[in-house]
């Protein structure tokens, strides 16, 4: 295979930065593993039809005097007069079953903002990571891991999900060439693949979480293949990718 | 000692990216290893008294035409009309001894730009790692890591750097807490640096040299304090921290 041939994967650390990697062409993958993108996909196992991201609280406030199920989260508390911040374990059960649930939350909804045009906008946890990768691959479409971060700064988290699918994707075909930061983010994940909450120890965002008592959610949001939804952004909402195919 | 007294070191993957981690204290270590800084740190070693960094190819041949001695380089080749462009080769020897030198390249002199205004702006390189370490604990600040990258994307060259900088410095000191981009990037450093060429072997920039056959200058830029010189920005010219500290 030439090298013009090849397909591309490479990560993007900042929804900030999302303009200097964005093409008309890639598939985008939103990660926000603490917690945003496991809450959704948690929240789709568990039934929800629809989910409506929405940047500011504001939006969040008048999505609920109208009658939804809101979810808020900011700095990674749940916002007074929400029903919901972004644990998983919020989404799960009856109550969100057939429901359209709105969040917004700190990085994860922003990076769904900063990519909405892309060619294709879909969700991404540990949660869901073997049923993406598997649908990335059938795709051959260039891909680019987009790491929610925290306030447009790096995170260790977002980058290790961003190494392991880099890892599983290159392990399940050769059809991808890795730019720089996949690269680094494969060497990254295969040291910490043996035990990633260790491996999380210092970073920034495990230490806010754990002193908000939130080590189950870690925990949670660490476990692999708990569902094989993908969600996918169509008109401004996520649904899930089979609904959409059969749309 | 108290959270509060801990010092930060973090690093920042791109120019693009400055505005979210910068602050008004911080000390800035300029770092594009392939090749603008290590040429910078060579340009000292053997001589120069100051170099300009300038941001275009056309304010660097308005220099030219004053007299100057001009450094231009695009896309990792020379540009065409100048004497140099970033090989570190070229900084050696009696032609750059006592001169004021100028210079432009793709992405080094971008970040400086980017930085300027910070409290302190140095130059890092392989070339003057020790000494730059002894000198950043030394003055007791925030240290932020600045990637020059390749046109705003992150790479790995330079992120490696950052790592063996962030590991050297916890090495020699406990006074920094790792921001999650050094905590990667320790990680990072830690797996390559048995054989850093090696590990660089698929790095997008090391195969674009690789291609202009550069061999020669990507093993200097990995070659550990071959001078003990830290460049530091004034009056917007890179001049020896030994001439601002006696001036």
């Amino acid at each position: 295979m030439s090298d013009s041939h090849e397909l591309k994967i490479d990560a993007c650390f900042s929804p900030y930065l999302y303009p200097v990697y964005k093409d008309n062409d890639s598939i985008v993958v939103i990660i926000d593993i603490l917690r945003a993108t496991s809450a959704i996909c948690t929240a789709f196992e568990h039934g929800a039809e629809k989910i409506i991201p929405v940047a500011t609280v504001d939006e969040a406030r008048s999505y609920k005097e109208k009658g939804y199920m809101v979810g808020a989260e900011r700095d990674g508390v749940q916002v007074d007069g929400f029903e919901f911040g972004n644990s998983p374990f919020s989404y799960m059960g009856e109550k969100v079953k057939d429901q359209t649930i709105v969040i917004t939350t700190t990085n994860g909804t922003q990076a769904i903002e900063a990519a909405k045009n892309a060619y294709r906008v879909v969700i991404g946890s540990f949660l869901n990571i073997t049923a993406l990768c598997e649908w990335l691959i059938s795709e051959k479409r260039n891909i680019l891991l987009l790491c929610s971060g925290w306030k447009n700064k790096f995170n260790l988290e977002d980058a290790l999900f961003a190494g392991a699918v880099s890892e599983m994707i290159a392990q399940m075909s050769d059809a991808y060439k890795c730019g720089d930061a996949c690269l680094a983010l494969k060497y990254l994940y295969q040291m910490a693949e043996q035990d990633p909450n260790k491996f999380l120890k210092h970073s920034s965002h495990r230490e806010r979480l754990a002193r908000l008592n939130l080590k189950k959610d870690i925990k949670y949001c660490l476990t692999h293949d708990q569902t094989r939804v993908i969600p996918v952004l169509h008109d401004g909402a996520l649904i899930r990718l089979k609904a959409l195919q059969t749309a």
